[in-house]
């Protein structure tokens, strides 16, 4: 059996994922809710989990393909498996289901329901709770949690998992590397938590939209996603929305006290300068619309913020904004933040090598014998690193280009830029977009094309390619 | 004097430029118009071209940098001079006559003269012709007509003025070359003004629908394009645009009787496939939109050919066609045709090579140590090539947001698509889309940032920024 590593882990995987519906099960507890649209995904998953991994024995190295193929179905099976509490607990159709479930895991926080505040709080729970795992990645959470190998041959998993161009290990051991990123990831989202309750937000409210910034997510509490919430508490959202676009990397680099790498750090200074640079434009191309300049500010800080780290909060309609800044965003959406952040998107790390290569075959043009290394971070980049990342640029736009070819059949006869706009915010994993506010009226294929679309985007393809081609000559 | 040889050749250019001026002057003698319109740019290049031949002196070799920038020059130049007969003959504005001299010579066929019925016989000729001067290149032309240099030193210009990745000689002489391009380019267009002809169509409008055919230009004689023209004209003219949008290598091929070579290009069967899948793809979505399915073939046919080949002939208003065809139109438009014809665009050889190299790179992912060649046309391409080609096609894009971003801002408050439509039509040199129909209301910023964008689409890039960039390192 060829397949063998794949069904294995597999079953780890499902056995480590079973625990998670135990948290919206303590909360529908709390809340005297029924806890049966957890358990039984929860004991489907723990018993084909257990199946998988006691009846297949012996596992070899980890190849790159099966790290893929491994990677793609976990991420299907789990969309599948998280989308049972919908079915269960609120009566939704698979349909609706599986696309909330993708939406929550990809954590691109788009929703086909439209009216979140009458759902059971376990629901509400799980939605954005599917945020915070989706963020950091399932296997991750199950690697974090179980060994799933005992000489730290899972690095294929997290490589296929974890966004960005080069996933590297920020000590030796992969699982000190978990603990370290696990840590930083906790540490912010408490942070959250607290500041959010110091400006008097509900518990409640609190965790689950620090979920949803975690994650990058973007699944509110309420209808009004974060309009209602107080000044202070919307500052705090649109800061942390920032940092959780940041490379986590960073974040080590700090705790080591590695200052002078922090700053040194290329892509670090390229996401600040390009989110400063594109709130200022907001600004300045939107102050009119608000009745004050502080208003304008807010508005277009925690807008942008959300757009370019791929959330998807809102504190308000964005439908204010011009073409000029409608045009702006959809390329932010692409862009997105920082490789080995919680973000969707095609990652600044990515548009950084692009640029450099750019510039060095327009060189080559004029001096057709320069040969020329090009450096990021301070270290070269292998010449395999830079085409696969031109690949994956014109792969990525191949998709896009795809999926909105097959919703622009959409019986709702969208327009040009409402296809574009719907495709590329499920697509960078945003999750808010211009001249759409619901997804509920999509037929079944545009969902499940989008759905495939937000895997496809939140696991940057390969994966996914790998899992339906046969790729071996 | 670091830059001799670029005036001195410009000087060249001018100089065989200002014969170009001839052949409306004819057509205005004939219809009893007046003259000095086409005489003074006429003379003034040819006065300063002779300046500028004559004071400087010595001429070494030419180098690819010089190349790039004297087609550069020499388009923006000789954009300019051909916007003076419209400035002169019909008293329109510097904005609006660069735009229709840059819409003519880039072969776009994008309008700011809304009652094109109207005009002077001269002038209706004039823009017509620019189109078959800058089909083929307006220092092809020059070249054609006047000697550049002794020893065929000329490649650079060629090379840097001829759309496609690899432009090759046919045969050892440039000049050769030039004459048998040259000969299929006029062969062609004489053929179908005989064609047009036995259709009773009128010998002037022939001609220039034929010129307009020819370069893939799209300016028409009537105000509805090519609607009301018999249904024999309409095929005729579709056909021929399809035929134009062929490398011309191939009808070389024909010549020589290399069959074989015709039958195996890649490109040529792309080409057909793609273009006889998307004519099957916008019958089946639009056949009820029209009385018989004769007419939906032939709309079909036609506008396919139209937008495929950058032509930008209508026979009705596209605007029936729904959401899929009108995201398939917009990829189309970016491909466009084959290298080395007269098209805009991408260009089908980018494509396959682009497509190629993703294959391989998908490869590499499961298998990081194979090593493979990319083949085309039966050749290895060199890795340098597939590298700018993937460059070219980001650098493209660039672009294309850029100047989408800047014509957002245009008073007239276009939506997105509406701003897409504009920027991919005249980037693409392709004229028609949907939702536009003329851009004599857009600001004079936009009209100049679109003639770049032409420009840009037209010399594929290059040459423009080695022009306004100082690429040395």
């Amino acid at each position: 059996m060829k397949n063998r590593n794949v069904y294995k882990y597999l079953g780890k995987v499902l056995i480590g994922f079973s625990l998670a519906f135990v948290f919206p099960m303590i909360v529908a507890i709390i809340h005297h809710e029924r806890i049966f649209p957890f358990l039984i995904p929860s004991l489907i998953s723990l018993i084909v989990g257990f199946l998988l991994n006691q009846f297949i024995n012996k596992t070899n190295d980890l190849y790159a393909k099966e790290g893929f193929i491994i990677v793609a179905l976990s991420w299907i099976v789990i969309s599948v498996l998280s989308s049972v509490p919908y079915m269960l607990g609120e009566g939704m159709s698979f349909y609706n289901a599986f696309f909330e479930s993708v939406s929550g895991l990809t954590t691109t926080g788009t929703s086909v329901i439209k009216d979140v505040e009458s759902l059971q709080k376990g629901i509400l729970f799980w939605r954005s709770f599917t945020h915070f795992l989706g963020g950091m990645g399932v296997l991750t959470f199950v690697m974090a949690i179980i060994p799933l190998s005992k000489k730290d041959k899972s690095m294929h998993l997290l490589k296929a998992e974890m966004p960005g161009p080069n996933v590297a290990k920020l000590v030796p051991s992969l699982r000190k590397t978990l603990f370290f990123l696990y840590g930083i990831y906790i540490f912010l989202t408490v942070s959250e938590v607290i500041l959010l309750l110091i400006g008097k937000m509900p518990f409640f409210d609190s965790l689950l939209i620090s979920f949803g910034t975690a994650g990058t997510g973007g699944f509110a509490v309420l209808n009004s996603s974060i309009a209602s919430y107080s000044n202070f508490a919307k500052w705090v959202i649109a800061i942390f929305m920032f940092l959780f676009g940041v490379n986590f990397n960073i974040y080590f680099l700090l705790i080591i006290r590695d200052f002078k790498s922090v700053f040194k750090s290329e892509e670090l200074r390229t996401y600040f300068i390009i989110f400063i640079g594109s709130v200022i434009f907001v600004v300045i191309n939107s102050y009119h619309q608000f009745a004050t300049i502080n208003e304008a500010i807010l508005n277009g800080f925690f807008h942008i913020s959300s757009f370019m780290t791929s959330t998807g909060y809102s504190i308000g309609n964005v439908n204010v904004y011009g073409t000029p800044i409608r045009v702006l965003v959809l390329l932010l959406m692409l862009i997105s933040a920082c490789a080995g952040s919680t973000c969707g998107g095609f990652k600044m790390s990515r548009l950084i090598i692009c640029a450099k290569k750019i510039k060095r075959d327009l060189v080559k043009l004029v001096h057709p014998n320069m040969v020329k290394s090009i450096f990021f971070e301070g270290k070269k980049v292998e010449e395999d690193t830079i085409e696969s990342t031109t690949s994956f640029l014109l792969l990525y736009s191949l998709f896009i280009i795809f999926i909105m070819f097959i919703v622009s059949f959409d019986p709702l006869k969208l327009t040009i830029s409402q296809t574009i706009n719907a495709v590329f915010t499920t697509f960078a994993n945003v999750g808010l977009c211009f001249e759409l506010t619901s997804f509920a009226e999509f037929s079944g294929l545009s969902k499940i094309v989008l759905s495939i679309g937000m895997l496809l985007g939140r696991l940057e393809l390969y994966p996914i390619i790998v899992l339906f081609t046969n790729i071996n000559k």
